[in-house]
């Protein structure tokens, strides 16, 4: 999508230097930097410090690490160790896993001196496929918004709402929840979209907010509190947000904050939509409640992150010294209060028929 | 309640120096300073600068500013001019209006040489009858959370999840949402609370946490996104909450996030109760959907205050420099989702039969 202007991916080769390029997402909102990967270790040290993250972009993140370690040494040794140190990177992050299984499955076979080639072409296709497969979700999604802004007589722009960010700056391009509104932009649907802030990381007003902000997509910032009087006062036509996990029974476990949001559009008859690629239904799942719920450190509660006055990046404390916090990170939004699933193949009920009828081959 | 080992109120008459001390609510929760208020000014500014804040501290606050007037001066000139300082403070705060009112008529009645006697007097007595009434809304909840501890066969901790400040730091003494927290306390029962945030001005972070600190009652800070998975898990087994308004038919008008914790308790069969003064029913509003809702400055969802790791307090934004924020201050939470309304006079349906059952005299 665009940044100041001109086309990006958050994730891409570069020519001449041989290098592969990213976008520091550590330092969104505030600072557009990006970085040149040239070695193993700082593919490995992007994954692990966050300066990419998302789960389709680690995955092909993963897939250029392994490129970058082949360009220096393409010997069996060397790739098994590619292999370990990327997964070591963020231990729990499926797609990893699953990017480094397609990577282990192809170069092995090969003799060292085509693995640099190999690599490389299975990088981009990972990544080629990635945009694709967001691009195919934002074709299933954008009816959603075109029959909304069709009931108001094209008179006005559907206001859409998100929650974290499931944008193009978590996937290579056009993202899961967001390339329905990336689609509906492009065709002249003027849309404006309510952005979470999404404490306690807050992904919705350092990431989702910048990347429409770049691509010039009208939206406004909200505390997570303000969802539901918006909703109640008419100001919302339809949700739509990704998803970590999906059950086989159309649950869904998502950043913490989505059940509530789910909830109150049930409560005010406001269409709520999950947007997601295939890969992320877990059909060994058969039931949200299911999905371990993970921890994390209680000084994402007790601390924030921004720009001074002065320009500096700080981090503060808002809380007394004596009060302890509790972080889930995720919750599981019961399939009964999502309208429905928009996946690459099509938009589906929330359930285990919606599902098999567009994946039939997991029936 | 107590801090630092020692008894406070909000607000206080010192005998020695005739003055009032107050707490800088605005140094909250990183320093605990006590100020002393002089002069009319002084107790003008400390209300309009926010050192003191909720509706029944700011009513206690007005009234002590009218004897520090007539201590100066206690012509009518002087009582007339106090008045009107004192009302454009914060021109939109009902309890404000209301105890100015019972001054003016105190008040203007009398000779000068009375009045400052009169106007000490008549501060004490609303601060008293303030204490009163949040004691009385303790003695009407606490049977609430003495019932789920009896049903946990008293062998744990009763979990009670509140949303922003309305606790002592709000009132003179022992808070409205919180009386009946603190009376459990008392009373021995054991008691944790879950702090929501409460973006965008964060009054769960830097008041609720710091007043439970002080009085040493478990706790543990949230995001405001984090409530709805700790209802659904089973870890919350009661809600308490604050209201600004309170429509004749059992609607609520409170901080921006109440209604999705309500619409969650629903969801999950937790009893979600409203603890309140008399004072706060709005009789001549039929209908909570009638309440108009504050839209405060975007830069509160922009940016947020906090101590920096070198102990100097700091505003950082949060956002990217091009996004706007909008700011709603308040939602309502319909009656249909509140399963009662916690008074001085007892607990009542949240409905107009509930309520005049409690105060015949407005039927």
């Amino acid at each position: 999508m665009q940044v100041n202007g001109r086309a990006y991916r958050t994730i891409w080769f570069e020519d001449a230097s041989e290098t592969v390029g990213i976008i520091d997402q550590t330092k969104l909102p505030h600072e557009f930097v990006t970085v040149f990967l040239r070695t193993l270790d700082d593919a490995a040290n992007a994954i692990s410090a966050m300066l990419v993250r998302g789960a389709p972009l680690i995955g092909a993140s993963a897939a250029w690490g392994v490129y970058l370690a082949m360009k220096e040494d393409a010997s069996d040794k060397a790739l098994e160790n590619a292999l370990v140190v990327l997964l070591a990177t963020r231990p729990t992050a499926v797609n990893l896993q699953w990017a480094l299984e397609q990577v282990r499955g192809a170069l092995f076979t090969q003799s060292p001196n085509t693995r640099v080639e190999t690599a490389k072409e299975l990088a981009e296709k990972i990544c080629n496929d990635d945009v694709k497969m967001c691009q195919a979700i934002g074709k299933s999604g954008v009816g959603l918004i075109r029959d909304k802004w069709k009931e108001t007589g094209k008179t006005r722009a559907i206001n859409i709402m998100t929650h974290c960010n499931a944008g193009w700056l978590a996937t290579v391009d056009w993202g899961t929840a967001t390339a329905p509104i990336y689609t509906a932009h492009e065709e002249g649907i003027p849309v404006h979209v309510w952005v979470d802030e999404t404490r306690p990381r807050n992904q919705g007003a350092s990431l989702t907010a910048w990347e429409l902000c770049g691509h010039g997509i009208n939206h406004t910032l909200i505390a997570d509190n303000a969802g539901g009087h918006l909703m109640k006062t008419g100001q919302v036509d339809i949700l739509i947000t990704g998803t970590d996990r999906t059950a086989a029974n159309g649950d869904v476990a998502n950043k913490i904050g989505t059940y509530l949001k789910a909830l109150a559009a049930f409560d005010n008859n406001i269409p709520f939509f999950v947007g997601l690629p295939g890969s992320t239904i877990d059909w060994s799942c058969d039931d949200g409640t299911k999905i371990p719920i993970e921890e994390r450190g209680a000084e994402e509660v007790l601390q924030l992150r921004g720009r001074t006055p002065a320009g500096n990046i700080e981090t503060i404390s808002i809380a007394p010294e004596g009060s302890t916090a509790a972080n889930p990170a995720f919750d599981v939004t019961p399939a009964r209060l999502v309208t429905g699933l928009i996946t690459e193949r099509g938009i589906c009920e929330a359930s285990n028929d919606g599902l098999t009828s567009l994946y039939p081959e997991k029936k």
